[in-house]
């Protein structure tokens, strides 16, 4: 039997921090003695466990302590964390430490430095003279980086629940399945949506095909219009759908006003090669080829667009980034200051936005699907709302709330 | 090898019936050969097919045959219908001929009637002095009824196609997706309810509890009030949530305006307690206990109301007829007359209700699973649109079209 | 501002009790203070907090206090329950205690006494003479009963996380995604039905058709043979379809070999027409007509049949309890020593049984539906396993499982 | 009032093409008169139709006749079809003719030329000395080449029913769902499989990371040495799942025995960060690191691997294709020669796939979510079965019965 001593720090107890680290404890078969506890007794107080963990074999015990620090524990003998070189470009050191998206902090010459910015699924690079740490992502690593490795030496700060009622965005995981009532949550949402306006937060949308296919996108364009889109976040098939409506009205050869109009591919293929023969977006709303839908919206309004490609992509229209990799970068720098991100009908790209997102920033997440919906919201606790619905009556609902408080207080549009 | 004469007639290419029947042939491993074919040259005319079926048994041929005719072939040899009696109360003669929900004749005395009214999954009663034939389901018969055995003799006509663009249901098969457009057919839907009830149709909600539980109880009032629903078919759960909303502003503890009230069945319970102590809804109403609400609406502007028990009900409500036989044959007897059914956000009712609609009703079915909204239409080939999406913004975008079109027209609010 | 003071006790921690509490609290805008708190320092012990409860109004407070309850707080003033006379036959007194599945006490002239049996969305009968409280559904009530009213002198015992590793079922929530490994699961829970057979537990199968429909009946009469099965929860289309496979070897006209022998109601008809004509399942078997199958396997090793009518039902097949309430009573009874339920392929039956479940039930639901397994496990935390799957694999592998040890070990087959 | 006459030739009616012409008509609006119809008295007899078709604008008209056209309409009067040089290196000239997946023909000089291959969202390049025709996408097409514009001249001919019964491949469309019986389907496939393998046909997995997650490997790997598999086409996250299953025996952390070994993305990132130290998946096998697993089993029976990235990826692995304009072209090249295809538990791999076989290409495709499959199959009628389940038990199943037949017969085990 062997045992280490971990301790818990913070709202422990409502950000269920100390629940699941005595489930994870227990579910792999070990042990505990709490030695010593103080919780908070008010709301905004913090709470304080040490507690000793004990387990059959020191690998297991290794290991559970390792899952313990992702969800914030702390081993309570301070120790400096481990570095290695990376043996080649693009290569770790074999036991390079795994981030998650949370706060992490690295303990180095005795002194704590935090990782920033923090990312999920990468290794933490140590620069001993900037006394800096970040993570590095595959890509990012160069031989002869220093890398954290092992597990000592590490802390991970969880998210925890806020201590004032400010938002709607305050519970352990809020999703409002199907068949329960959305308008209350879509109000909040645009107030809070308000609320960022006015404190110049980033506001992302992550859309999927769906938004024009299914007629939202005006409702998109007014969103971009009234100030509240600083990054559209979405593939090759969404920008196509929107440019095929603009310039054909249909989508897929389906008509927005008769929908049974029939289908048909000629108008989205034709769409994307008008695109390619301007040679690019922006350059066809300059030529004034491309009058309306949202691309033509983010074009006149400022609006950063990051179009990334898939295999199923046709073109893909210039301004697309094929190169995966490549195009992650490009994710990760749109992404660093943003405050708030709608995931709207797209798990692909919901999925990979919501794993380089930080553990601060908003989220809400809209789909008819709801797994797609519980997957893109299960990394950001107490910051993230997922509505199980389809994206347009959630366009229009939120857009009509904005535009009517907007009638109501001071005009807020960005022009152009 | 054996074989058969069939004969097919009416708009047997543009209706599927010709290539159903072929197809039926190919995948049983029998065979066909055109012995006559006219097609009728313009859209309205009518076509006729004589084909001479072969198989390799007798028996595969009778069970080929018999397919066939479901889907309106008829044999070349004319001969009557072979009648048997029932041997019991309850009980049909072994090899009774089992009914499709299409107009059904049968031949006796060497002239055809019509089974009067068709519904699928029932047997042909024949009363021989008055020339008649009508559907029985197992709970009608009586021991010594004629009933039709075997298959000769009985013709069935499948709905085909409408000739003319008069309305939105002229399809094979229309199911709009969770991701496709759906303001052009809900505008479609909104003038062919008009229609309806200018025309003195009987228009039927089969609803689910999604409605009231999503705040989608108001928008359905509404139709109510505006004349728009002659027959509510429900279950327990439905009223319930329903007057829970009406009595207390909660649906299972939820607060409609505060989506994050919390949870909690006392209202539910109480509620039904409340209705149970008055002796039931229109007492309720009569007393001033309850005083808005669907089933308040429903009271006031009398609606037909028919709610059914199911073994998940708490309670249950006064009213709720909880012997499942007496309640199919009182929802048999409310269907009868209905020209138009709207199934709403629920999988249980649609399908029972679906299965008892005559094959000429116009049908629209509502749900977010695509699976429920394909199963609940496929009876209807012609006559339904069934609509993947919320049940909320549907009723929202059906009821503001209706009421605008009122606003522009005459009057037509039904007062109590 | 005013505040009550609330006790909890046991495993309050690691069964998520004090979290799910302070979540409450905060969620609903109270606050709290921690009074005193005493944590057990190892796994089986108990502990122990007790905390001041304040909010705005008293109507805030004691709404919240309610909840609370229902998560095991006690207030810290103990009272007696308030009893009040139900005013009619079927109807209870308008304030009366809605219960939840957990273990409930009520407190009379000082002492404590549990409600017997435990159950959910019932009210609460006392007798004052025998001492005794049981959970009483609208249907149970008399006219004059005691019935406790408000929550005073209430307190629940929700279940908690057994602290030896015995079995698969210690989880707060084990749901295995379709996309997850299950045969460990699988395995561990054919061990446990193992244990259960060996210690003459009670184990329920609630079956939907889909279980015929997809091949896997043979499965099911496998495992009633060998004594796995000591009740059954079904509907008339379970028994309906096992019939029809039994007596022509098709489901819904489909051949289990062919899966392309195409459609067609007449053998399903017939096969419900031909137990009719018997009088009865039992009557059929004896007969020799129905000569195996699920429903002929049940029959043979005395396996409890419990056959609940709906709205959807051909026939039905004599023996479905057609009446609803009654339904409802005969499942209660049969359900009361039941200590194993598999809940498999039928959300209707599935959730209807869940809310009469035991709370220490141990439940296994297998659905292809995730928001079906969801909802069915809800209430049986720490109890439960749900299994995102088809249900066909799933009893493929669970019958070679316990066939497997069957052979290895001594055999336990029951003989008729 | 416009008019135009139409030609149809081959099995239009039993494969359905007559019918959906006539449906597309009236759906537009417009009218049709039947010039002339003979009709194949037998199976394997081709039919002929000529219709006048008219429309109000002769816009709708060409619009219409092009829709037909993809059905296999040609139009009487045959002309030359029409060619404009492509403006720039990776754009059409505007009015390019779209390809559909079937069988394409060009007239040429009065002559028709078959367009090989065909693809779907394609152009038509026209080589006027080779006197040949080839399927071009956006990134094939360089300045000045010779693009079939407008829709003249252009024939194209539908796969059509075979008329024997010689496979499981043989109907309109065919989606066994999730309750019912699939072992006889599977069955067959395994025939078939047998057959294709005896043929020397060239059989393509493509797998989701699903298939490894749930611990279906072993049963590819199976497939994979009896010689079933000559192509893997898959994404970064299949990779990565099955190589740290291989290295580590988990997948993110899950370990198939024990499933509720807990989580984590260690193993994951490490299992990438060893085949990026390899250099690749095909040296990490040479240097007996990897010694297991699918990607083993393709390495050492000489599998083609097509590894594509997408955004969400890890690492990526080397060998991985990061720019999906180049993936896309390896696709084709590695699909070309394809005669079946399997698409198990991926949706976006499933789809660019499908959009890229011809359409006599066998396929089946397997998948939990029924309207994946639906989409996976939709463009290969006659030639597709979905299947929709768990991808463990489908693979399980399917392997058993080729191992089984294996036994039997002759060994064909394809030796390294």
């Amino acid at each position: 039997m062997v045992s280490e001593t971990i301790e818990l720090r913070g709202h422990i107890i409502d950000s269920l921090i100390l629940p699941k680290v005595l489930d994870q404890i227990l579910t792999r078969g070990a042990n505990f003695k709490i030695r010593e506890i103080k919780i908070g007794k008010k709301r905004a107080d913090q709470s304080f466990a040490r507690i000793e963990v004990s387990a059959e074999t020191s690998d297991t015990l290794d290991e559970l302590v390792l899952r313990l620090r992702q969800h914030g524990a702390e081993v309570a003998e301070r120790a400096d964390a481990q570095l290695a070189k990376a043996p080649a470009n693009g290569v770790f050191p074999r036991d390079f430490y795994v981030t998650t998206n949370q706060q992490t902090f690295v303990r180095f010459d005795g002194k704590e430095i935090e990782v920033r910015p923090a990312m999920m699924d990468s290794a933490i690079a140590v620069d001993r003279k900037k006394r800096s740490a970040h993570a590095v992502k595959f890509f990012d690593v160069k031989k002869g980086d220093e890398i954290v490795v092992g597990h000592q030496g590490v802390r991970v700060v969880p998210v925890q629940r806020a201590t004032s009622h400010t938002d709607v965005f305050q519970f352990i995981s809020t999703t409002i399945a199907a068949d329960e009532p959305k308008s209350a949550v879509i109000r909040e949402l645009a107030r809070e949506l308000e609320r960022a306006r006015t404190a110049k937060g980033k506001i992302a949308i992550v859309g999927g095909p769906a938004i024009v296919r299914t007629g939202a996108g005006e409702r998109l364009e007014r969103l971009i219009e009234l100030g509240y889109v600083q990054r559209l976040f979405a593939g090759n098939a969404f920008a196509a759908y929107d440019i095929e409506r603009a310039l054909f009205g249909t989508s897929l050869g389906m008509d927005s006003e008769q929908a049974f109009a029939g289908g048909g591919h000629e108008n989205h293929m034709r769409a994307i090669n008008a695109i390619r023969e301007c040679g690019g977006i922006a350059a066809a709303v300059e030529k004034k080829i491309l009058t309306s839908g949202v691309m033509h919206a983010c074009v006149r309004h400022h609006v950063d667009i990051v179009l990334t490609g898939s295999i199923r992509d046709e073109g893909p229209i210039p301004g697309v980034t094929t190169d995966i990799v490549e195009a992650q970068k490009i994710m990760r720098d749109k992404l660093a200051d943003v405050t708030h991100a709608l995931l709207l009908g797209t798990v692909q790209h919901s999925l990979a936005v919501a794993a380089m997102l930080a553990p601060t920033v908003k989220t809400v997440c809209v789909d008819i699907d709801p797994t797609a919906v519980a997957r893109a919201v299960e990394h950001q606790p107490f910051q993230s709302i997922g509505l199980v619905t389809d994206v347009e009556p959630f366009l229009r609902e939120l857009t009509d709330c904005v535009a009517n408080s907007e009638t109501a207080g001071a005009p807020h549009t960005r022009k152009e």
